[in-house]
């Protein structure tokens, strides 16, 4: 029976294409990658691919990933220009013994050689708004605005189970800036005997916990996927609030290899879409606080 | 009582100084940057720093990565060029909030910024190596040569512990490719409440078993640095093994946070050296066959 779960609403129209994908028989990688590319493209969604907003240079630097759970192989982009879409390249990189993780310049390279479409990210609303925030007299990073990666998990009938991630990352970030979602262990990870999580949220407090690898990791000694995104976010939030910090802005998605889903957020409502034994719908994680992270799985329209 | 271990025979000489440091009150930090900067500015180590071994385009590409175990913040460049040390960069670059993790051009920005002292890399030697192996007609690469990275753990009198990693790669790597080095939780984890962790190796494999973080997270659930080591090295060989891989090449070092230190390597014999509660001394890890990585701390003097 397949399975399908990705982050935020934005993620809705791609992972119904997707999960039409995995019940007409298709591949888990086919479904992730088709769902993430739809995103891509969609210059309306202003943190990943085409249309995602600047770093402070102007231009936009792109990050993706993929991960194969019955291979334990990956391949990644990291800080990658003019990609039309982040998720190919990472697909096509995934499976390499050496070379797998390729950053900057020699992401594009490879691109350009593996004969992947190439543009130019930026669109005339998105320069607006970097314009916009450059005049600004106080700039402040807001750390919780407009770092929102789709990342996707899928299972399809033939055992395989595939996560990708796809951002431009952190608004107005310094160029080079790398955040979790090409990090294996903390934007995603993916092994089909037990699971796959992935992260979305700042990647720099992301990092610090591992976060995808301890969910799998969780799985892997028995948590439900919903047992193991609360735990492994409440653990790195209560970290945090002892060094004397905020909970932070993170939200985790999780399937085991049953195709259960899970997710846990530190923000009041975190929307994810998931599929499995019914057409998707779009669910609501609700974060606690003081550094309770909890999780639900209450349908998003139900909500206020 | 303060206590270091480092990676490879190269590492020796710093790991003295570097002890030396802990045992006249110093921190943690700088004897792992002391440590560290002695490997790179050798001329003689061919997969760090100065003299590293060129990628396929004759540049040398660095990745370093700094991590603060009772702060749990990371710093890290990759695949950036002429930064004579990159672990002073990484250094630097940890305890950001954001922007912590940085690649080619811009990690390069940031340490001349920073007023670190620029380099071309290259050595007449390591050029000449370039050279010769770009005129082989059957050019195959060599996973197991040349990817030696350094990595250093200390622990202060002060419970202060720190790791960092240095390299330039895979030899004749394509220009923008990222090893395990600057990926926290595979080349590096270390949380001072259970202790710390380093890979050197094959870094797309270590990469697949978050193996840094996993050996963490063992120690976490009361290993000794020695079993978390082996187990770690173990279960991710057995997972290639049983996707009809080779072992790889992968080796380990660990420390608790009573600064006990362990190893484990999937090579013949892997040398690190190491020194708590006495004078800095080489040793050697032993790695087993058929999917069975050993550790021992037997001093490398008594091999034969």
């Amino acid at each position: 029976m397949p399975a399908m779960i990705g982050t935020w609403q934005m993620c809705f129209e791609g992972l119904q294409e997707g999960y039409a994908i995995l019940q007409n028989g298709g591949t888990a990688g086919d479904a992730v990658q088709t769902a993430i590319m739809r995103v891509e493209d969609n210059a309306d969604y202003n943190s990943v691919g085409f249309g995602g907003l600047p770093a402070a240079d102007g231009r936009v630097y792109l990050d993706a990933a993929w991960m194969d759970g019955n291979t334990l192989h990956m391949g990644g982009i990291m800080s990658a220009e003019n990609i039309r879409n982040p998720i190919r390249a990472a697909r096509l990189l995934c499976g390499r013994e050496t070379n797998c993780l390729l950053a900057g310049r020699g992401a594009e390279r490879f691109a350009v050689e593996q004969g992947l479409p190439m543009r130019d990210m930026r669109t005339e609303k998105s320069l607006a708004q970097w314009r916009e925030e450059l005049q600004k007299a106080n700039r402040q990073m807001d750390a919780y605005r407009e770092h929102d990666t789709v990342c996707m998990i899928a299972l399809d009938d033939h055992g395989s189970m595939i996560v990708g991630t796809s951002t431009s990352g952190l608004f107005m970030k310094e160029p080079g800036r790398v955040g979790d979602s090409p990090i294996i262990g903390s934007g995603f990870y993916c092994d089909a005997r037990f699971g796959a999580a992935a992260a979305t949220g700042l990647g720099e407090d992301i990092m610090r916990g591992c976060l995808s690898y301890e969910i799998v990791s969780l799985m892997k000694r028995g948590a439900s996927p919903d047992e193991a995104c609360q735990q492994a976010l409440y653990e790195l939030v209560k970290s945090k609030v002892s060094l004397g910090e905020d909970e932070g802005s993170m939200s985790v998605i999780a399937m085991n290899a049953q195709g259960q889903y899970g997710a846990a957020t530190t923000l009041r409502i975190f929307p994810f879409a998931a599929a499995k034994n019914a057409q998707p719908r779009l669910y609501a994680a609700r974060g606690g606080k003081a550094g309770h992270a909890a999780s639900s799985a209450a349908e998003l329209k139900n909500e206020p």
